[in-house]
């Protein structure tokens, strides 16, 4: 029951001292970090759309899933991830066990990116499980990475590889919190976005808003092991590329920079300062249109895919 | 779909000097107003649960109604109302004439109330209509108000009056942000609350959080004409001040406060300063029972009543 509920989640959050009221109030009460911007995203994931429970598919791992998205999100604007809100409409029958099960999935999260969870909202109702994460960053004032500050000439570098993220990558995600502010402390970045829907769709929201457009050199995309499999699967006709350029939910950062900085960001990626493989995918361009470069030299236009919800 | 409609959505919010990032980016970055704390809340609210469609339940009073609520949780905090995130889950058929609808509804509250709304995320599915909404707000360091800061002697002072909103002020909700405001700049309040869940099942909170208790004057307490009309429905069996008590979606406050600022703000209460009505319905108690005293002076324990999600 609601009560019980609350009161088990309330005891196992422990205070911080970010928050001068924490949860279980009419709402928290946040110390903004002095000098600091505060950043705010919000994530919401329903059962049968974003997730499916089942398998691997735990209602643990959806926990943790829809906090890493948000997470994500404020690793896209390089800002460091200070608290989250939580809220949830459980199913009426076995919501204390799924409620419980969703929960544990997130603490054990926020604990690892030093997130405190600050409150939420807990709701019942008959229908599949809805989550909605709210997550707080801060960032330095003016410091922030925007999706529209991409400049012709910009490379643009991705984090980790892409494509059969819904082999397991859509439900344990990683996000690039730490990499983005290794990044952010030591590098210059025009522009960026975290890949949620598709590679060449996020790619191309970040030159829609920047109002350019890029040259993407297909040969070199880093494509993830899990499009190679998927690709293989009977009945699967697209290929490693195809997967790469449109599954989503990788959850890796395309950042715009100059091409210096590119450059020595790819150099220091083999360093225990970013445990993680960087690559320059292709060029921002004045010319607006996307345009991909074949392993042959073959330029053609680059249509981006990906997924979008439909209403 | 969904493009299209974040587009429309984009081009209806003005900018707002508090955004150093307004919405369509991957979150939003938000100046804090200096030397103030950040107060968050979020309520999700869910069809069938929250809310039916239908008659005087249009999509633009659900709107209205998620924004109102999560406002309610700010003035209940004594904070003055800055941004607001607003998450959905839309039905995949007329979704998007419906979330144009719900758009309207929060944006005419917002604008009423000075929010700027900085973010959110919009979502299809086959299921009922879910919306969280993440409402911010500000208030100066060591102000806010509390539920835990009751204290022996205390009077617990309303604003309006309470019982049988489902006739129509469970969609219709004003949240007290103006006064909330007019009254935490010139009084003492020790602890508050908004009723969502019911007069009673509130205050109980209130006080538990404050380890205290309280003797209630029934004979005083504010009841609205809607819990009369209530009472006299046919198959309806409880008095109207069972609906005052119980029924809950008032989104009145109710503030433990000094005896002599109590006074003082009931005084003022008729005055332009505060055009609402504000009672006296009883007093803080060490001894920390709940106890209710009727009009012929006997005092019996009062169980706390309202809503309660059953899971």
């Amino acid at each position: 029951m609601e009560t019980e509920f609350v009161n088990w989640l309330l005891s196992g959050i422990p205070a911080d001292p970010r928050l001068e009221v924490g949860p279980g109030d009419d709402a928290a009460v946040l110390r903004p970090p002095p000098l600091r911007r505060t950043v705010i995203t919000v994530d919401m994931l329903s059962e049968g759309v974003d997730f499916l429970l089942g398998g691997n598919s735990t209602v643990e791992a959806v926990g943790h899933k829809a906090l890493a998205v948000s997470l994500s999100d404020l690793a896209a604007m390089g800002s460091r991830p200070e608290a989250a809100f939580v809220a949830v409409c459980l199913p009426r029958h076995g919501g204390d066990a799924s409620g419980r099960k969703l929960f544990a999935g997130i603490v054990t999260l926020a604990e690892k990116y030093g997130v405190t969870i600050a409150g939420g909202d807990t709701n019942s109702w008959d229908g599949p499980l809805v989550i909605s994460v709210t997550a707080v960053g801060s960032v330095l004032p003016g410091k922030a990475w925007r999706r529209d500050g991409a400049r012709p000439g910009d490379l643009l570098v991705v984090t980790g590889a892409f494509g059969g993220s819904f082999l397991g990558r859509h439900l344990a995600v990683t996000p690039r919190c730490r990499e983005a502010l290794v990044i952010a402390e030591q590098f210059t970045v025009h522009a960026a976005i975290d890949v949620s829907d598709g590679l060449s769709l996020d790619l191309s929201r970040l030159l829609s808003a920047s109002g350019m457009g890029a040259t993407i050199n297909l040969s070199t995309l880093p494509i993830h092991a899990d499009a190679v499999t998927m690709s293989r699967q009977p009945g699967d006709s697209r290929t490693p590329l195809e997967h790469a350029l449109g599954d989503g939910e990788d959850f890796e950062l395309i950042l715009a920079m100059p091409p210096e900085a590119a450059n020595q960001l790819v150099a220091a990626s083999g360093t225990s300062m970013l445990n993680l493989p960087l690559t320059i995918i292709g060029e921002v361009t004045a010319d607006q249109r996307l345009i991909a470069i074949d392993a042959d030299g073959t330029a053609k236009p680059l249509k981006p895919q990906g997924f979008l919800h439909e209403f």
